[in-house]
């Protein structure tokens, strides 16, 4: 299947599925093995240990289901409630609207707060909602920590002191797909009661692990909920904890071996770091944008997104054109504009396992394919911009010091 | 992770996980890329088209599902039924329990004909409530090709005949996970509805694609069945296969470019010839049980599997620690006995991509441990009586005449 | 030994060993096989008739010998020459110095025409030197096509003019390590009695396979040599050859493999377009040296490398702290600049696998080490000219279009 | 290039090259590295510390060549020995023929002992020449430590006691290709001078590293030795070494990162039990041969060969069809017969990474194909035999208590 071959490397800034270290890429490059055998769920206990860490819980357990992130939310959802239930859902792009089409499939009471897709979720809506509700008839707050669809990110500090503010109980279920191990994100600290990701997101894996993590309050919720479910419960894998092996069904060993690969990588490096590594792309990520006399999609600061981009383009211009020449002249993969912005905007992801030259070798491509495209960029503008903040801010890699 | 590191190869005869080919191992060790480029649709496209012919179906509309056998179970029924609908499931073994378990806990009404473990299904008790069925309460069908904790497998299609001879038209959900690309399978044949496997078993590779195939008459049933599903829900696919793109959600790159490899594989050999193959291996193995002195947990001829062959052991010894002893001393994975055969049977896998050699090596392999904890076998009886079977009937290798 | 792990990819741009394609990793991912089975010998023979094209030559012989570059060097002498013989030998950079160092402690009596470090072979001296030795004294010319410490590139079709002219029977031995399968090459116009290349060059592989090849009349020649030599004895080869099994001793089957994936991409995408492709990324390197106001080693155009530029820093900056800090804070792998130019210049590398993005990356992370080591460069002046020539020049990906 | 696939695993069991163990094929799946980074020094200086241990030598100066075992013969003499110089080797099969080829090549006077193919090196010859020695012309003994061709191992202690006896100051210099990490090797103890072995026999890595390790003795007569060498010359490595950066030319990246996965992999096991693991499948393999009622080509106990056997076949069969159709039918490698012994023998290659069911595996493959070729052997005989041997003997694997 090498027929769209192209010399050298494909740059992939797409925000998911990442670039995959190499030591990650051998770690998994195996024979399948017997799961029933001691070693695997050795392995498996230090997974679970140590998945905790990228969550920041220690009261939390973690679950890790051979799914994507759609099937990540259906096992937040439906493990915590029950079809009927009425919970609060902010639509503020693509990811968040799925979500709350799933939520609506599986029969919840889908209480929908929308913003204008660029904008966060509306929090001062949120909360007079829970101040109206006294009768505590709202079960859950379902917020996406990250849209990756606008690069806009929520505060969700603040949504657990509006929670706190008004006594509120409801659950608070974070998609934490393109913020987890990338963003700030702090599970026990923000009072977070489900919190999830995917494999191949900051955690630079291939898809197949859906990580759920749930807090002693869901684990509760959990007892009651009435949603259907067998593949996505975590009642099979509390068995099997219990048991020592671990797993209710055959897990991916490449995964396995992958994800122990993918976490030593980052605690080598450092949980913080790699955060602020993130902080250092993003940031030098819009002041490219800010140089090319382009807009960013998200529409004020708070908002701003360290691990995707969506960059708007002017309306002469057809964005999904800028995806389709990037990656036939210059072997880049960029995001499309999904849905609302689709044609409106491109979109950079720069999370997971990456450096600054391999950003800089991106933007040099965005340039030269908005160039192409006929919007009237200075070559090299953008890069130099991002260069100067690297120069002045990339440490020395500390393993080389 | 090689705390359990042991000289040489791992000989896997567990029924699954199996081992992968190398130029599938190959294949996956790759970085992420674009799902959305035009390179992966492009391929998922012969993928859909080439998977319909291990199921041996033109009518059948395949879906590729990041997931495991079980969510490949859930797939088949919520898409296909409603709860509270009435199915009939055959108890044989610990498989087709835990298909049984799911099927309660997703509210169907399950109507179990339940047969001793070592037995197939009692397809006259079926046939009788069939007879009985005049309003057509029974909406399905769910029976398992091959139970892999006992090694029987059913046949299929008598099934259909007596479903036929009744005129019935209950959908028949079959899961295929340890037959389908190994033992003989004809969905369109037999009028399967639904059929279902996992990468990890008879395709050989990694977990993490649970394949299900459906009839056109499954298809019509999704329309109308009501049970909340998102995940797993065909609709979705549809809805990209209809755009060209295909997945709704992120599929594993790696595991697409193995399936791609492991087909190629498969259609090289030639899908009759790894049937035959496994009907090779597994008469050889039984062959070799019986030289043991052995009994075959499978109590008749006519369900006997040849995908997994589950050995009964005398009651002064306790089968698991054979699996323990095999994998501590000689490298060897072998099954364990579950649930009712635990401690009665060890189980040895014998499907997927392997040959005379592997299974004879695992074999001696059995027989030492046999000895080591305290059977008198005779060295060499077991292996020579399947070398012999081997010796008269191993084609040669058809690329190297 | 990840003690040196850094965050991302390392953006390797030494010349050499460089960048192996995934294509090519995948392939060489795979056990030891019998090199006596009719595969190995059947493969060997595609890649014998295969390597003569990178060569150009449809007369040579072609000698895939398990060493380095050092060793093909040793191979292309002791088969063609006897000690006492004189040849003619170019020094104008480290390499050539240390193939005439390997000349003389093999005993040939080297006649050295020593340039300026940063000029080209003076052909003058040899046409002199020819125009004198009416007894044909001179048994040898030997040249390297391109010296990889200056990024000189000699030309060759002059060299066989000069011989031409002159009637003058010496043989031409050409070291093509950093030049075949990237530069224009063509042994047989230019009437090239042994070239010779390292499969970690242009090649893309590891290292570890010396490519030798012979013209009839070196062939010829290497009856009557009389240096000692049995593990680079051609003739050893080619009595293997005859047998049809090729290999004197083991080769290894990983690099086979491997060579077999890298000849395949290279004729996929057109031997013509990789040597173009490797003109425009070396045209953009020189405009990003201009563009930061630093001079080329290389002192005048008729000679730049296509495959290597060696980049003269100013005399307060000691170049090796611009390749030590590349290293450390960007990820980023530089040539160091050797002997007489040791401190003075650093090296890129832009041979191989490698695309405009890749490139452009790298020079970015030249401008921000230029401005670390106090440099005033103008960040993305340099990348702005590259991306300016590659936004003119750069086709569409053939295969994608 | 599998238009030679076959179902399953190659078993390889040619005495070269071997199977290559997965963690080691992990280790070497990577790109190319800049080898003047401070990371390879620094691997390399552990190998450089870490292969002595395999030589059992405190002593030695180790010199990891990119070659072959052929390159290795030539490093061992060139360095230490000057043309005309006389040494006496020992012609007892097929590698010592080539050996002595070589020797002659490069201008020695070789003094070849011969003996039958099947016995060992004659000691008492070597004994009364050294007698006769008294004025030291003898500069050199050559000896290969073990005969791959006939599966005789000589006794290297005799040969030192008797050089001792003597008094006699000849350089020790020995063939360690098929014996080195797999028998009892004991450098400085037996005062062997140049020792040599090659990265694809008992190290279980591709082909690529000569191994070449030199006594104080040796380097000594390094300086002296008038041999014309480059390529081999281990002044280079000395000058490399002192300076720290330990390569005069490029190595292969990933044969280092192989070597020291291997050399982890052999100290996890210990080196000793690595040398009993030999022993015992070796022990094994000659019990099968024998229950076969076939003869082992050693003539002798005393020189059984722990790492290869030599089965030699009764006069009305050809041994090449047994390795012929070992490969065509059961995907089974061996060693054809070479020379002299073309035809009546066959060789089983039991040395690296191997245990005990993949040896059964092929004892079972190679009793059906004795079969096949109408040798009249009981199947299961063989297998049974060494079996027995094992169920009394193998260790539980130590990770794994």
């Amino acid at each position: 299947m090498d027929y769209v071959y192209g010399p050298g490397r494909n740059h992939l800034f797409v925000p998911g599925p990442v670039n995959i270290p190499e030591p990650v890429i051998r770690a998994m490059n195996r024979n399948n093995e017997d799961y029933r055998s001691p070693a695997v769920p050795a392995m498996t206990k230090t997974l679970l240990e140590d998945v905790k860490k990228i969550f920041k819980t220690t009261s939390g357990t973690p679950f890790l289901i051979p799914t994507t992130g759609t099937g990540a939310w259906e096992s937040a959802l439906t493990n915590t409630l029950s079809p009927g239930d009425r919970v609060i859902s902010f639509l503020i792009g693509q990811f968040s609207l799925l979500w709350i089409d799933q939520q609506q499939r599986l029969g919840f009471d889908v209480d929908v707060i929308e913003s204008d897709w660029g904008q966060g979720a509306n929090l001062d809506i949120m909360a007079s909602k829970l101040a109206a509700d006294s009768s505590h008839s709202i079960k859950a707050i379902c917020i996406v920590h990250n849209e990756t669809a606008t690069g806009v990110t929520n505060n969700l500090a603040k949504v657990r002191k509006i929670l706190d503010d008004y006594r509120h109980p409801a659950l608070l279920l974070v998609d934490g797909v393109s913020s987890i191990c990338a963003l700030d994100f702090r599970m026990d600290e923000w009072g977070v009661d489900v919190a999830l990701t995917g494999s191949q997101k900051a955690l630079s894996l291939p898809t197949g692990i859906g990580i759920v993590c749930a807090s002693p309050k869901a684990m509760e919720a959990s007892k009651t909920a009435k949603s259907y479910r067998v593949f996505f419960d975590w009642k099979d894998y509390l068995k099997f904890y219990k048991m020592g092996t671990y797993w209710p069904y055959t897990p991916s060993i490449q995964l396995l071996y992958g994800l122990r690969a993918a976490l030593d990588l980052i605690f080598e490096e450092g949980l913080d770091n790699v955060i602020a590594r993130h902080t250092r792309l993003a940031t030098a990520t819009r002041l490219a944008v800010e140089a090319w006399g382009l807009k960013n999609c998200t529409q004020k600061e708070e908002w701003f997104s360290d691990t995707v981009t969506a960059v708007l383009v002017p309306p002469y211009i057809e964005s999904s054109e800028i995806v389709r020449r990037a990656w036939k002249r210059y072997n880049l993969s960029l995001g499309l504009g999904l849905n609302k912005v689709a044609g409106k905007v491109f979109r950079i992801g720069h999370l997971g396992n990456l450096n600054e030259l391999q950003l800089l070798g991106c933007l040099s491509g965005v340039e030269m394919v908005l160039k192409d495209v006929g919007y009237p960029v200075k070559l090299g503008s953008g890069v130099g911009a991002a260069a100067a903040y690297f120069q002045n801010t990339t440490p020395l890699i500390s393993s080389r010091i």
